[in-house]
């Protein structure tokens, strides 16, 4: 049981839709598409590959998150620093 | 005929593996695996997808933007702001 | 009292770093130095910035938001969803 | 001379205005402000770094650039590459 389990079909939704963007980006490519057009639509695909990550993200801190820090102690700032570390990960993406 | 022609096997390829990945994400997110391993892996498609995209701009810069320029002209300058709009578009996803 | 205060002072001082980077970065400027030059040192102060970022965005997960989920109710989601309007808004520049 | 020499004073202009913001949240660290205020204005500050970045580089592709691709060869290629990657350094931080 996580954040995300009561949005997992959401998630999954979102995540086939990518998925199909990717097969798209193939296709513009193998039909010689213009360059450009091809660019636009690799940010539309970070893009909505970033918001699904922002919404796992929420989820971990209001749950996972949310119930280490109140547990209190070691295990609450340890949770909080991997989160900043994931965070750091996809800032740097 | 494109900058990214003569590499477009390569681009397919890689834009293959990115498929697979984000079929991976889909698993993951089935089987319930831990949310910050997901952000990990989030990271690497997000990277694999700008470093497709950073190939495909280079591509386009060496050939059509170079192409424009040498012709001098309005028409050099109108490709120079296309490709740096695409530039911004990719730093603001 | 916020999550940054024990470490006031040493935020202050990357922040000042950062200032003298962007003095030099007019001085680059005004010295007609070479244009990859200059953006190799924005990328290098866009860097510091996000990293300030990210410390006090670790800081108040631990302290403000763990708070207020500690004493759950609306009031913790609501600092967990206001964080990760932050992280996005930082996700996107 | 550069692509950017003749924008230079607006360029010094908006590096000003950037120092300004630095030490505007200098300012807020030292008055205890509200962390995620804090969090929004460095955002803003790294769109405003990010922004003076894609004006340089377009003053770049449309002139250094666009004058070693003109005379053909290595030269050219040389440029768009050290393009390319410095893009890639603005895209990773």
């Amino acid at each position: 049981m996580h954040g995300y389990t009561p949005d997992k079909e959401q998630y999954l939704q979102r995540l086939r839709r990518v998925e199909g963007q990717v097969r798209g980006l193939q296709k513009m490519i193998d039909e010689d598409k213009y360059c450009i057009d091809i660019l636009t639509q690799v940010s539309a695909v970070t893009k909505a590959l970033q918001s699904v990550a922002l919404g796992l993200l929420e989820d971990h801190l209001g749950h996972c998150v949310a119930q280490a820090t109140a547990e209190g102690g070691d295990a609450g700032a340890a949770k909080v620093h991997e989160a900043s570390e994931a965070i750091a990960r996809l800032l740097r993406t």
